[in-house]
């Protein structure tokens, strides 16, 4: 572990609840309108049009787009299905934005602020740029640098997003950890020779979503915050 | 004024005083092997076969290529003509890797850390992320976004340079304002509707360096500090 130079961090659910902050936009966009939906579920909807949409750029059906412009396709496909006719292009925008106002769960500022005195700390998120810095910007996460999907031009977890976040760092990629609250991401990263550290989020998907147990992969490090991963890293 | 959203940096001359910190470096690595160069010159030697390596990629005359790589192939130049001959290729990475290790103005990271509070802070600069990254962990540099050069796929001062560095931003040209010490570099952002901010640096090339005059250019701000922007610009 001694050789780790790099954190690389999932951010959606890994860094940010975006349930309840996309929930919690919603409404305070659409409520006034006289829209009574299920926030919460709205939210869970809207996530759910994510990766079949990211695939299509995956799979080269079509070229690169940067997840707000997919973010918006979906926002407009909910809004057909929930009978929203009446917003403006920039109340579309201002919504599709709420993935830009996202909170951070509770211990991650302070985390990050610990493990930033030793590691590079950088976004691996499929997340654009725009989005990563606005975020970044409202909820003070102090990142070192934003790469992802938008500098690579590959979402994850193509091999390309890991290779090209690595090489643009300079650094192979058993120099680089993987930071993430989900299995997949971590196995996929792992396949390209990064370290790995899961987080533990059982509310990703609400109190009250499908209990999440813990992964029994081999990870290099499961912890339950990013307090006990810098605990763990001895910061 | 009141719309300026981001302020979009140049790092080298700029942010840092390149050539004593190159100087140093040169002298820490070539001095203990017995070279006796000029090395604040050496520095400048280095420096002034930047812009035509650049010109090369700009013009076309061959695909994109990040700094490292031209310093890099710069350096073996120098060598070559100074008669060093004996630095192994780590010897000759850690050399190269001078770029990473440059200091701040003494002003910029106080500076910074004002206008941070209110603006995006953006690198525009040629070098590349790596070097951007590890500059910045040396040196404290509180940037929210590493842009430039290598994301762009595009060098200072072309077109693509400034407005791609927008358009990450997803904001108007308008919007950014270009800091930097060179004149030239400030023209170009101008002709793409940047705002402009120039910062006078009359000790880069050394205190017995050519006198540096203000420019006459109606920039929207001239001041001879990053604390003295902060201050113009009510932080």
């Amino acid at each position: 572990m001694a050789d780790i130079k790099a954190l690389t961090f999932d951010v959606f659910g890994t860094v940010v609840d975006w349930r309840s902050s996309v929930a919690r936009e919603a409404e305070a966009i659409l409520g006034p309108k006289g829209y009574a939906l299920d926030w919460p579920v709205f939210a869970d909807r809207w996530r759910a049009l994510y990766v079949p949409a990211m695939a299509q750029v995956s799979q080269g059906v079509r070229p690169f787009v940067i997840l707000d412009d997919l973010h918006r396709e979906n926002l407009l496909t909910l809004l057909r299905e929930d009978g929203v006719g009446d917003l403006t292009q920039g109340e579309i925008d201002h919504l599709n934005h709420a993935w830009w106002r996202l909170d951070p769960w509770p211990d991650v500022t302070a985390g990050l602020v610990r493990l930033k005195q030793r590691f590079i700390l950088a976004t691996l998120s499929n997340g654009n740029i725009a989005l990563m810095v606005n975020m970044a910007k409202r909820a003070s996460l102090p990142w070192d640098v934003i790469l992802g999907a938008e500098v690579s031009r590959a979402y994850k977890p193509t091999p390309e997003a890991y290779d090209r976040t690595a090489a643009f760092l300079q650094l192979e990629a058993s120099e680089c950890m993987m930071v993430a609250a989900h299995a997949s991401d971590l196995r996929a990263a792992a396949t390209r020779g990064f370290r790995t550290a899961y987080v533990h989020r059982p509310d990703e998907y609400g109190p009250a979503g499908a209990q999440r147990a813990w992964p029994t992969d081999g990870f290099d490090f499961a912890v339950s915050s990013f307090i006990e991963l810098a605990d763990r890293l001895e910061l």
